[in-house]
């Protein structure tokens, strides 16, 4: 998404290790136009497959699934991360690793809010190693319903996460794959 | 607003020490059609006081900040939840007690995003004790900038927070005013 990609090329900001900062636009302040772009073309690719809900996880995933959700007309539902002890009895859990903050979460969804017959598109902020996404995607197998895919804005397509997850089968589209970064700044995306 | 107060009543749950569940329509899952009419409702409010940015706090408050702001057509900034030991230098932060959890945050926010001249309008799910309201006033106060008031979806009214927050001269504007709530699930709205 040629739109995503010049913005990202303008306004991200490369630290060692294979950082991205987009908090200008995506996950800190919000560009609410710019995500309204691209819940269009989440959308426009997935608008035939019979989403009745999108599935996301807090927090910076949930601006973006609701501005898309407009476009399907279905509610959205977002995972609720917690490092509490206790999991209440009445929800799906999977530990989810974090390696922005070096800890490993439990994240829950409430079992009312995804049933078997639910078809459901994850939408989510970004794509790395895959762990949140595959917590998710655990989170609806857990239910039974059905994954129609995953919408994701950016992809670090240097690191397995989206190609491990294809591989099962899983339909993964993101809006803006990034084939390197150097720690001098430079981005390029894939072709 | 009544739809909002009729959505109360049909799908709310009430517990036991004044809790208000709506995690089927709000804070879990997202009625993203009804958070529209919610939207318009806030820029009704405040479409005349110059609003450049809208500020919330993650993780619920996002998704009605979020939609709100195609209204208005400006950015949202969400404030971040910390419970880390390190606040980094170029952020603005203020604790939070948060009563559901028992715990107390540093929530944080980037200079960068808050800067004097904004006129921000705060947007949250839900105002109680007022702990996260004033958690986020401090942050603009911190900031120099402008408080163009509050948009609150539903207010305990019976709860101190809204009122102390109005006697410092801070407009707040609840959608839903709840004046009390019995362990046996009746609701009743303020006139």
């Amino acid at each position: 998404m040629q739109l995503l990609e010049e913005r990202i090329l303008k306004d991200g900001k490369v630290f060692p290790g294979n950082v991205l900062k987009v908090d200008s636009f995506l996950n800190h302040q919000v560009d609410v136009e710019l995500i309204n772009e691209i819940g269009k073309e989440f959308y426009r690719l997935f608008k035939d497959c019979g989403v009745n809900k999108i599935f996301t996880i807090e927090a910076s995933g949930i601006g973006i699934a609701c501005i898309t959700a407009q476009y399907f007309h279905v509610p959205v539902v977002f995972a609720k991360k917690t490092l509490g002890k206790n999991i209440a009895a009445d929800v799906y859990s999977t530990p989810i690793k974090s390696f922005t903050h070096g800890k490993t979460y439990d994240v829950i969804v409430s079992q009312e809010f995804l049933n078997k017959d639910d078809k459901i598109l994850i939408i989510d902020d970004f794509l790395a190693q895959g762990c949140a996404l595959n917590g998710l995607i655990e989170l609806i197998k857990s239910a039974g319903a059905e994954i129609v895919g995953a919408g994701i804005v950016i992809e670090k397509a240097f690191q397995q996460g989206g190609d491990l997850i294809r591989s099962e089968g899983i339909r993964v589209e993101s809006l803006a794959r990034i084939e390197s970064m150097t720690d001098d700044g430079k981005i390029t995306f894939c072709k």
